[in-house]
């Protein structure tokens, strides 16, 4: 087991109508004026935003508001943000929606409070050091952003994915009411489920010995996770089901799932390329390139992919034939996204075979010569798993 | 699934040598006068305080020490403490050790910032608003006070032993090095083991519906804890099983085991009453009192026993005979308590049938009339587990 920080200090408040709750919890850490960020407007269809401002009203706390966040939120919506804070004085900044509001919303806390372009921090030209506080109200199970240090913006020119994982925007709070996810599509859901069990797979997937505790807890959120994206593609509104998918989303990326272990993180490098060329959704992108890395890679540690079959998928185990079990695994990976119609090639997505050398051209921007932990992997390799994703 | 707050704030530093990064830590939180507060000198004998002072020399941070925590502590060290920390302006209270040392702290950090006595907070008197800050560096796994916001407090006056949960005095950060605990002798190594299952059986049997992913997580934490328990008693200083059982008792108690469920508690405060009247080891109470407990409730929920048993103990399912396997689930609990050298009846502690009255009179001041969550307990039916647990 390897050394290890972990520090998760969101306050997560979970379940049936918790989000009326949000203005005495933004009381609470002293907000005066918030920011409301969000998508393209369902939360005002649904009534959520009028309920969100209700509770705001009752605390006595003012607000103004941005919508528009676009899945991978670009970083133009993310000036005029922090323009707003800026001018309007805003001290806290409420995320409602899921990972591209939340992704958004913290980098406009990082800029709000910095005289220059927030892209030098997504840039690396300097450190994050203060932002403002971030709160959520989650919409869509999916990135793990409510408990996550991590945001992913898209800079526009150039069309250039990047991520930046910083404690300074860490939420301060994340409300999470699995009866607001009652209404999400079956395509942006399944999105979601991708997303979630990719989080956990990048940590499965080490070279670190010895963390048999972590593996446990990684199996059997995986093993819920599709139990309930089983009912759930069936029964849209059964809270119980939905309940399990928005905890597991959560702590399959607040770190909880990664102790111990170095994780890996291709498979998201990878992605990242494919969602920035052709704006896929990122889970769907991740169910095409999981498979793929997962084939070549499999020979990196059979015997992890066996286990991942037999705890995961519940193979049958052959001692004799354990690559025959791991391949079985995979298999059975990717079978569960067809059946969550999820794509899994290439073709799925639109994505063409002709661009491989465009996407690892870009892919070599942002990671230079070698990324992954799993297995180290070079530009070559890069293109090897895109083509086996073309199949 | 119910309703919860999940909040865990504490920072975690775990592996090799993190004790020597104490100074830097509490310096990250502008300590500059700490109260380091231990047991009974094994921390002197070891060296460890020597590396601890020598860690905050370098981070030019005073100390003043106190030690003499004894198992189930008591109100008279809390009142030293507190003389010492108004005294000394302590802004920092360190506790190196395990629960005991750590819930000790914790009252002291409470009363050092009250002009009252501090039983009050302990008496229901009045709320704990404002404590010191309060940061561990723990050598026994065991009570997982490390990253709760719990302390149990003995009132050396009557014996009384008594808890409080507030977040006020939840540990800022907790370092665990595994290695600290190659040392612990086995009856504490054992005890600490049983304290620790014992916190995610309290959680595990619930009447709350629906929680299966957190049944899963709390499963895999058990199965992880017995596997390492037989590796640790065999051998002492094996690393990866020792940090196995060093993060498992911190998740067992820091809430995330519990969430979206009520959980129970009744057999923590039947154990109360008696480490309270012989001065036994939490963990080897809990040992005595787990099975008595199970055997008396088997009945409130056959399928969840059975469950246990399935999942824990690899007891082979009957499905026309649930009964016979949450059964066999018990009596594996209580022989692996005797294997790892626990007592598992009162007179293994030399407790006696006849001090019977005398528990439940002092279980009956301290929980009113009825107590415990997974079954409704009267104090007839304290009497009748308490009788179990002699056989």
């Amino acid at each position: 087991m390897e050394n290890f920080l972990f520090h998760s200090p969101t306050k997560f408040i979970f379940g049936k109508d918790t989000e009326n709750q949000v203005g005495e919890l933004l009381k609470s850490y002293n907000a005066k004026k918030v920011l409301i960020h969000y998508g393209t407007g369902s939360i005002k269809r649904s009534g959520l935003f009028d309920r969100v401002v209700e509770s705001l009203t009752k605390s006595e706390i003012e607000y103004v508001e941005l919508g528009g966040v676009v899945p991978n939120p670009r970083d133009t919506l993310v000036y005029e943000g922090i323009e707003i804070c800026k001018k309007e004085n805003v001290d806290f900044i409420l995320a409602v929606g899921g990972g591209s509001s939340i992704d958004s919303a913290k980098a406009i806390a990082a800029g709000a409070l910095y005289e220059g372009d927030f892209w030098d921090f997504w840039d690396r030209k300097l450190e994050l050091k203060v932002a403002l506080k971030v709160g959520v109200i989650l919409t869509i199970p999916a990135a793990g952003s409510e408990g996550s240090n991590s945001s992913v913006i898209t800079k526009t020119e150039g069309m250039l994915k990047r991520g930046l994982n910083s404690d300074v925007y860490r939420p301060t709070f994340a409300i999470i009411n699995p009866e607001l996810t009652y209404t999400l599509p079956a395509y942006q859901t399944a999105a979601g489920i991708v997303d979630m069990m990719s989080h956990i797979l990048e940590r499965y997937l080490t070279k670190s010995k010895n963390v048999i505790l972590v593996d446990r807890l990684a199996e059997s959120t995986l093993v819920s996770i599709i139990e309930a994206a089983r009912v759930v593609m069936k029964e849209p509104t059964n809270y119980e089901a939905r309940a399990t998918i928005c905890w597991a989303s959560t702590i399959a990326h607040n770190g909880f799932l990664g102790v111990g272990r170095i994780s890996d993180w291709a498979t998201h490098r990878l992605e990242h390329e494919l969602s920035a060329l052709y704006d896929v959704t990122h889970g769907a992108g991740l169910a095409v390139m999981f498979p793929a890395y997962m084939r070549y890679t499999i020979m990196e540690d059979i015997q992890r992919y066996r286990r991942f079959a037999i705890k995961v998928f519940n193979i049958k185990d052959n001692k004799r034939k354990p690559l025959k079990v791991a391949q079985a695994g995979i298999n059975a990976l990717e079978e569960f996204f067809k059946e969550i119609n999820m794509p899994t090639s290439f073709k799925d997505i639109e994505a063409k075979e002709e661009d491989i050398p465009k996407l690892v051209e870009k892919l070599q921007i942002n990671v230079g010569e070698r990324f992954g932990n799993f297995k180290s992997l070079t530009m070559e390799d890069a293109e090897n798993i895109y083509h086996i994703a073309c199949k």
